[in-house]
């Protein structure tokens, strides 16, 4: 049970004066009918005489009164100098209401439920893949969060709080804190290669929000929609809700197969892609391939939402601009996250849309949900501007290379025999193949894992259509190395057994 | 201009060992690209040679060989020791680079942008009225944010910072943090008589993300709303967004009219009201309306928004329970918000919903927009739970009444002849009817009163229909005493040369 307080909080009551009923009397009715209506719990402090007097304009006298009464009739319990509480052991009546009104709550859990026709299609679009508690060996995207600079960062809230601007606790602008959008602007064109201006940066509720904003913003009910198939499924929920068309698209090893959706829907209205790490895959989308995507989307006018969501952590190779860069015609929408750069309760991301869509797509969040809560952008624009932003990027990086490298090393010690493993130069997972002379379906492994207590996701899960590959996702950033090759151990023991039984 | 660092992040570069150029030029290259394309500005800093070393795994000299070369050719400037900076004045060539990409960024803003049916209806909606900067008299719906116990809750920010829990820093539940959805269980229970467990509080960004979350879970495409009219703009946006038809019934003093909306569209799907105090009018629904509309909406198996946005402010008169109380079919979903009670920054509102409608919504949440940042709720759950809360709100009661004494004799004082005031039992704000007899209309106030400073509102511009009323909503809530005071005095100025000049 999570902990409540026992202060009873402003109570619902007011004398009226017209009446003719006495004031003490009206006072007594309506404490008393709180706690056996059950708004008032036993135990519960009522507040003092004093405050409940100012509270209601009437005399100390008088809420004197109703409290003796309430206290004689064994409603309230407690002494002078500790408060006056509501009875621990009620009168008889009181169990009588409290059962009616669980009736009513009974009867209220079972009444029409009739969803719209996108609640619905949304309950029913496959379920995303679940997440991620420190300490779960191999549950991708989940950063470390034990080596976040929490010294500095607490330093700067309280800083913050101790005597915040009052523009700054007040509502706010509906694109973000615009020295955020500058500062994430600036990080953009030096490390992404992004031409952009603040202006077109608009602060959201984590990526998901701002593809779910782009989506609403520009797709109608029947649009189709590229996806890369294998994906993220978190993206399949908010096109459902659009009451889109899904076009799951292969992916091969320079990214998403562009000729194959000209082939099967040329008239789609938006591609949505991963070019600097395909999500699950890995492979970056290669120049070629960002060049015919871009000029289909301005052939047709389409849109493509690229979501750069792992870029920060790149191991080896050169990394290549994001799309976003390349585009002239300003067809991209890039989106972000600092879920995993800082840690993923700050619930900030971003979106980077062309000039013409940032004052319409703006509007439109205002009439939506407004606005992302402010009071952590200031605290986060100091951490960037600080260089601490960028310096725990780089001590991430090493020590999530480092990472890797167990997780691999571990792999190829215990199930070289099963799973084909390599490196990918970026990320925060790799996908380990399941070598096909070892006749296992990656479900199975994934359930057999769980009944070791390991989160591992079968690939097959990432795939809309029917899987072409066979393999398992394992994430490690958040995971300490030895975590890691405990991991690993059990997972091969779970294997072994379940190559045994079959 | 947005101040922003002189660090450059982490530079997107990297070295290929296996080219044939040597890996000082590759580098020198690299950064030289950067400061060519824009992405390292005149001035940013360079990171420390042995920073950049570690970060490419290359030796120090490497790193010393490349700046060296771009000192030498002027690209960077600085001294030992105080770092290596890129030059505020740069070979010409960068100029020309720098005129390309603002071009292509020219070309951008104006591509063919084709927005979403719901997207351009959002945008096509009646705007909603602007809010609210401190110091702005007669805005409605802002607080007074330089009386919250900045020093206890920075206190209480600063302790959570210090050392949180690692599971209120990783993802969270979709429907909020247990603890706060129990506190406000807690506190709706007993101070608005809502009958509900903590399972069927659901946390939101706001109020208006509530309504937006209910609009998508529950309407369809053409589905008919009732709205009250006048009403809260702000829902219109959202209900647009669902493409649903809106119903704007008339109000009278008893509230929605609930036989009118029964003639007009007895099919709809949902009601959205404001029983409290009806926005902006201020009537309390009476308890025989509130029993018709629930036994509509019984009936019909229509839902009952319920939008609570202002009731813990009641300076007289019995408060009514929330209508949820009274509903034993499921059909309510009730609405509140903490940016009201709390600052609007901190961006938090809840849902009640009925039983059988906690977890689809929950799902259906997560698909969206995933979860509410949680970073703020457990410290506005011991805000709550250490009685501050209650304390805060009891002691904003007491100063808000004596400001809208405040209004009221300002108005009567200074413009009886032309207003028609009298005092609300509830609430931030009052109407004030213009007198049939000064012919004047309430939008030519407004623009007058704009040009003096003022932020008044017209009656007018809550109504969707033609408006049956003509008055000003006169905002008190978050401005001093004398502020009012003077901006009663200004209005009335402004109201005298309007009238002259007619």
């Amino acid at each position: 049970m999570p902990q409540v307080s026992d202060h009873a909080p402003l109570l619902m009551i007011a004398v009226d004066r017209t009446s003719d009923a006495p004031m003490h009397r009206q006072v007594y009715d309506q404490i008393r009918d709180a706690i056996l209506g059950g708004r008032l719990a036993p135990g519960r402090r009522l507040p003092s005489t004093r405050a409940l007097a100012d509270e209601l304009g009437v005399s100390r006298n008088t809420v004197l009164a109703a409290y003796d009464q309430l206290f004689a009739e064994g409603y309230t319990e407690g002494q002078i100098g500790s408060g006056t509480r509501v009875s621990r052991v009620l009168p008889e009546d009181v169990l009588a209401a409290r059962t009616a009104a669980e009736a009513r709550v009974e009867k209220a859990t079972a009444p029409e439920v009739v969803l719209s026709e996108k609640g619905r299609a949304l309950l029913a679009a496959k379920p995303r893949v679940h997440r991620s508690m420190k300490g779960d060996a191999f549950r991708p995207g989940l950063p470390e969060i034990d080596r976040f600079p929490w010294i500095q960062w607490s330093r700067m809230v309280a800083k913050f709080w101790r005597n915040p601007p009052r523009k700054l606790v007040s509502y706010g602008d509906p694109g973000g804190h615009m020295p955020l959008r500058a500062a994430i602007a600036d990080y953009l064109r030096a490390v992404r290669g992004l031409v952009c201006e603040a202006e077109q940066v608009i602060v959201t509720a984590g990526a998901q929000q701002a593809i779910d904003l782009a989506a609403r913003a520009l797709l109608d009910p029947g649009d189709k929609v590229w996806i890369e198939d294998p994906g993220y499924a978190g993206i399949r929920g908010v096109l459902t809700a659009t009451q889109s068309e899904l076009v799951p698209l292969p992916v091969d090893d320079q990214g998403l197969v562009v000729t194959e959706g000209r082939k099967r829907a040329a008239e789609a209205r938006m591609a949505v892609v991963t070019p600097s790490h395909q999500y699950p895959l890995g492979p970056v989308m290669s120049l070629a391939r960002r060049l015919e995507l871009l000029e289909w989307a301005t052939e047709s006018g389409a849109w493509i939402l690229e979501d750069d969501y792992d870029s920060e952590y790149r191991y080896a190779g050169r990394p290549l601009s994001a799309l976003q860069g390349l585009d002239s015609t300003g067809r991209v929408i890039y989106v972000g996250t600092f879920s995993k750069v800082m840690f993923p309760a700050i619930r900030l991301g971003y979106m980077v849309v062309p000039p013409a869509l940032a004052e319409p797509i703006i509007r439109i969040r205002r009439s939506l949900d407004d606005q992302t809560a402010i009071v952590m952008q200031p605290i986060l624009t100091e951490f960037i501007e600080s260089g601490h932003f960028a310096a725990h990027i780089r001590r991430m990086r090493i020590l999530y290379a480092e990472r890797q490298k167990v997780l691999i090393d571990a792999v190829r010690t215990h199930l070289s025999d099963v799973l084909d493993i390599a490196p990918d130069e970026a990320g925060m997972h790799v996908v380990a193949m399941i070598r096909p002379n070892a006749n296992l379906v990656d479900a199975d492994i994934a359930t057999a894992a769980a009944a070791s207590g390991l989160s591992v996701y079968p690939l097959s899960e990432f795939y809309v259509g029917t899987p072409d590959r066979n393999g398992l996702v394992l994430g490690y950033a958040g995971s300490e190395s030895r975590d890691i090759r405990r991991g690993v151990e059990k997972l091969a023991t779970a294997i072994r057994k379940l190559a045994n039984a079959a």
